[in-house]
């Protein structure tokens, strides 16, 4: 698999919708095996596989690894007992390390695809970026933060929270919706950065129909927000905005 | 723990040097128990952490806790029996969920300080940017990449390995350097991105003496940078700098 692919996305400008063909970086699996069983999976863009796992066992000192080779596209075999992986808590559960496509087999027994048939005014993303920076304070102040909020259909923001990781901007937000009861179905979730699989595996999870953000989606993203009938749109910026999946749901 | 804390830096811009107060974003960790037994262990930006353990059970379809209370700054107790946690591949290993200060505690055991007395002039610090947007050809390509590039100290550049995860983008670059036996301590890692704890522990463990990133540090970052003799400098851009460690080793 190569590190980028062509995609074709709508890219909205103001009142202009057009189809048009893009590129997105490519995010998979990759397997490592210690001695033939599976003992943990990396996401990643394919590309120096090899170096990435080094690099991996490297900074977290499991030793003894008297060589690796890359035995298929998306698996690594490594030279080494499994139990140098366990000592680290780097072993996966056996659901993650069994299966090359991981993330969406994982997901197909957990998640439910969201079935309600909302939609969102382009207008109403638009506005989504000065909301979302405005409620970020502290971001104001270190620029160290990612942002994660909730927003009605009509643009009105319900809750912002904010976290050094971008995944847990995320689960602070939905912790809060699930507690107050939230119904995901009615509402947008809008991310201050990039989309990798694993935000839009929690906003599946959560139920939201749309999902959006100011920067670039993995390609991997893009087909689980496919696969679960989730709308997917990145670049959000002013006027502009662009649309991976879903497309019917914004309007 | 507040969500930022001040600090004190050096704020370099041209010729000129300022030692002013700035703030920058806690990361610290969290512990999770089960049923008083430590089963994981997350870093976070302090705040709402309740909500954040709610939303990660949820994504992660830990089911059957029957409560949850906050027992101390650094930790979360839920009531949920251990193998809830087994079977989603959750456990962290018992080195990382025993003690509070989890990063430092696991790196004083592994990490040795780097000792080179290597320094870089600020001049080629700001020539970085330009040069790692250069080579990213990808980034340019898709806007969904994360950069890291191996510089010598006169700022000529030796390689550079993105991916969709910033920690990926590392391992590579190390793994590559492990593999050509390039002397470490002569040479400096510049981030596109934001610079949390796990970079800065990646690069302790190969043993860059000059950590410098286009973006802000966390706390914990400046933290492992200052007690491993690493010098850290974030917001890179044209002639300025803000140097949070080892400001020695910037002239």
């Amino acid at each position: 698999m190569a590190p980028t692919h062509e995609v074709t996305i709508e890219r909205l400008d103001g009142e202009a919708r057009r189809v048009v063909r893009d590129r997105i970086v490519s995010e998979a699996p990759l397997q490592l095996r210690a001695r033939g069983e599976p003992v943990a999976t990396i996401m990643r863009t394919p590309g120096h596989d090899l170096e990435l796992v080094r690099g991996l066992l490297h900074a977290e000192s499991v030793a003894g690894a008297a060589g690796m080779a890359q035995v298929a596209e998306d698996a690594v075999e490594i030279d080494v007992d499994r139990s140098a992986f366990a000592r680290r808590g780097l072993l996966s559960s056996a659901a993650c390390g069994v299966c090359g496509r991981v993330a969406l087999a994982d997901l197909e027994l957990r998640a439910r695809e969201v079935t309600a048939d909302t939609t969102v005014a382009h207008a109403v993303l638009a506005a989504l970026p000065a909301t979302l920076r405005e409620a970020q304070r502290v971001f104001a102040d270190t620029g160290g933060l990612h942002a994660a909020g909730l927003f009605t259909t009509t643009g009105t923001m319900v809750a912002v929270r904010e976290d050094v990781g971008r995944h847990n901007a995320v689960d602070k937000l939905v912790g809060w919706a699930l507690e107050v009861r939230l119904d995901p179905a009615r509402h947008l979730l809008f991310l201050s950065g990039r989309v990798g699989y694993e935000l839009v595996q929690k906003a599946v999870m959560f139920g939201v129909p749309v999902v959006a953000a100011v920067s670039a989606p993995s390609s991997l993203a893009v087909e689980l927000a496919e696969r679960f009938n989730v709308a997917l749109v990145g670049f959000v910026r002013e006027s502009r905005a662009n649309v991976y999946a879903h497309g019917w749901r914004i309007c």
